[in-house]
């Protein structure tokens, strides 16, 4: 599993990124275009992920809920915006049967009689089926606010994917929430942004930078996009998760209206968010090394490893025994440890299995600790190795966790500031995109046909305009146009 | 929403049922035919459910993972049961992109030129996709066992849907497990047969009779169904979770090998199991009455409700003040409470829509209890009412859910009891399903063409050759000819 070639983070970033990818057992392509299989350990990351959003989605009010997955095309294109913006890539059921080929002996075929009289789109996102189905729903003002998340699989027939980052069908949760004004629907999609900057940072360990879409880069079918985009170690910007603020177009298309305190008749103002296991690629792009996966503490399956070390049988006893009394004190405390007490696979192979896995802590014991009562602890992220004492090991490792997380962040946020340069002429723009990959901060004239002339010469695009960005008078490095605010450029995933 | 026209169960079971979902806010049908839509209170039973079983396949060595929602078809069709089985009720797609109609603005139409080479078939079950994933992961007996087991939607076209019991689309999850013998495949069948036993006895307090399927009621591709089948308040039987030993069917059909501890290549023995939303059917038929649904406490989103009863604003501050106390005492102790302050309802509609949602346990605390330090106590199952001293309440409480929950499994299990009859004459087995709805158990011959003969004749199906039956002489009711063993007959949903 470990002895595969080894191409160097420095070398070929993205070679380095697939390698990772499926040697630490996350993933691979599959039998099916574009379609990806999450292995165990990397769906087990993924779990934990859920697990944390799917908690602070609770404690923010909202309840899971679970729509169809198909759409039928009349619902589908009813919100004009929305619809062409997935037209072109969303997979389409025609038939409901398969018969025998009678020109194929043991091969099926599909049978033309069994074509449905509408088709069915593949849910490349869930406002359509979900806000026809809120018209049910609401009648009045006491029918909201309307709170409410889906974990699913959506389909987007992408051409060029890549594991994680960009899949035909990818899983994610997508919130859907629907409101009496304008003000509310504004505080929640916002409020959800929060949640996934706090997410992103003191969890996946990864700092983001909250901003507003630009109308080039809207979600399609939204008056506003929020979104927080991360900065990944080849200074590609990656866009981790977006809040949209849709207004009233989904309730207009699908007729969603209810009676107001006033008693009067409105259109609901709508909201959809979402992340999906494209952050599984942030997490393993902002963090990994040569050596292998960096998982912060928070979201590693295994947080601490403890190898037993021997050679003789009579040194095996003890080893393990003390080896599997730490195990059991780090679990009573909620740490999730394993005991790697397979024989035949040496400690070093061990080691670098661990390693290539980003385990954050590894305990090695031999018969020499066990006399000194001591325990070897090496830490994954700056691969420092210490003697402990083992009186009070427990708190200490606990302790050591905390550090390793606040560790990455750190990392991941100096190595973000050393990125971010401020630019304030087209040819600095070109020559620090060139020479000195980030993000870029500069003035834009606001129009998007700069923004597009940009994007063609340089293929950088406006990731976003920085939410705690100061208003300063400037002239956009592009036109010379007057121009109010920075705005953050990047080459992005 | 409580306020629905009324039909009694003993008058329409169906009909009773259908109201019952959508009244008590579970699930209702979607714009898609057959797809429906689980509301959030539906969802969180099955969360309830999904968490328990988890820890169940984790407990016994399972790892989660997740693979493509499309099957192409060459895979689909290469084990030929399983295929067979299927091809009449899958979705299938067959393009890839919507265009712009030409003929009806702003209306999208199928874009010829975005055919797929290969169909894919949206998955009914992933054994396909699966194995031929499995061919690239095991070589050896060292790649063995593989546990896993996937939470996903999956499709099969039915005809004739009902919520929970038959829908297009459902969830479940599957478990798709390798090995290296015989033995061990058979074993961990028997085991997961075992957890789901478990789980519709302890969690759902539904009595489950374990078994065999005859060969006409086999999985697609199985050499082996086992089965657990409960029996519904109308009589009729319900299959509510299913485990099979696949043999070497689907390694031969993908060609998944493996070199054995003796050196020797052989075929790879396989397992799948799995249970669904149809569980939701199963717990909501089971349990519940007029008023609405009757949840087991394990499984109940909400276990108390606290509904604080007051007329003047000075009684209210002190209802309330105890009302808080008391939740937050109860919460501590990990009992789920929603405390419903909400003004502008009568205590009375919310007992009513309590009632309606199975909610176990209901407190109700008047001015006159805050003086007597005591609370209304009433529960859901029996409908009985007590007055509680406040001393100790956490702990009566807690008391209280454990007898709601050994009760509502002991009377499905007098229910059960009652309604199985044994039968020696076709007489007798006619009169029995026409006049005692439940589970017969007769003598039958062992062949298929007597089990189809039955069926065709009283639409009554061999539910399973129950594990613990004993072995017994006798005469096939229908045919006269010898019987080893009775088996478990009724009409099933």
């Amino acid at each position: 599993m470990v002895e595969v070639k080894k191409v160097k983070r420095s070398e070929n970033y993205s070679e380095w990124y697939n390698n990772l990818v499926k040697q630490a057992d996350l993933a691979e392509h599959s039998a099916v275009k574009g379609c990806m299989v999450i292995k165990p350990y990397g769906y087990a990351i993924w779990e934990k992920m859920q697990a944390e959003l799917d908690r602070q989605f609770k404690e923010t009010g909202h309840q899971n809920a679970y729509f169809p997955l198909f759409v039928p095309k009349s619902l589908f294109e009813a919100e004009e915006k929305n619809a062409e913006g997935f037209a072109k890539e969303c997979a389409i059921v025609t038939h409901y049967r398969l018969k025998t080929d009678p020109d194929n002996k043991g091969k099926l075929m599909v049978d033309p009689d069994a074509k449905l009289e509408e088709e069915l789109i593949v849910r490349p996102t869930s406002e359509a089926i979900i806000w026809n189905t809120y018209r049910d729903w609401i009648q009045s003002y006491r029918d909201l606010p309307i709170l409410i998340n889906q974990w699913a699989n959506v389909v987007r027939w992408e051409m060029r994917t890549r594991l994680f980052l960009r899949t035909a069908e990818f899983l994610w949760q997508e919130g859907h929430t629907a409101h009496a004004t304008k003000e509310e629907a504004l505080a929640e999609t916002k409020q959800m942004l929060e949640v996934y900057a706090d997410f992103a940072e003191n969890f996946m360990a990864v700092p983001v930078i909250k901003g507003v879409k630009t109308e080039n880069e809207r979600f399609a079918g939204a008056d506003e996009t929020f979104c927080i985009e991360g900065l990944m170690q080849d200074g590609k910007a990656l866009q981790m998760g977006t809040s949209h603020f849709l207004g009233q177009n989904f309730a207009k298309a699908f007729d969603v209206k209810f009676v107001s305190k006033e008693n009067k008749k409105d259109y609901v103002w709508a909201t959809s968010w979402g992340v999906s296991t494209r952050l599984m690629g942030a997490l393993i792009m902002s963090h990994s090394d040569d050596e292998g996966l960096v998982l912060p503490p928070k979201l590693a399956p295994i947080q601490v490893v403890i190898v037993p070390i021997f050679r003789k049988e009579e040194e095996k006893m003890a080893v393990l025994e003390k080896a599997r009394e730490y195990a059991n004190a780090l679990k009573s405390k909620g740490i999730s440890v394993k005991l790697d007490d397979r024989e035949g696979q040496s400690p070093g192979f061990k080691f670098a299995e661990y390693e290539l896995k980003g385990v954050p802590v590894r305990i090695a014991i031999g018969p020499r600790d066990v006399q000194n009562q001591t325990v070897e602890v090496a830490r994954r992220d700056t691969k420092e190795k210490q003697v402990m004492a083992e009186v009070d090991l427990v708190h200490k490792i606990e302790h050591l966790l905390t550090q390793i997380q606040q560790n990455i962040y750190q990392k991941a946020l100096d190595f973000r500031a050393e990125n971010i340069t401020t630019v304030n002429t087209w040819d600095e723009f070109k020559n620090v995109l060139e020479n000195k990959p980030g993000f870029i901060l500069a003035h834009w004239d606001g129009t998007s046909e700069t923004e597009t002339k940009i994007k063609e010469e340089t293929k950088a695009t406006i990731r976003c305009i920085p939410l705690d960005s100061a208003l300063e008078e400037g002239k956009c490095v592009y036109t010379g146009n007057p121009s109010k605010q920075r705005v953050l450029f990047a080459k992005a995933y």
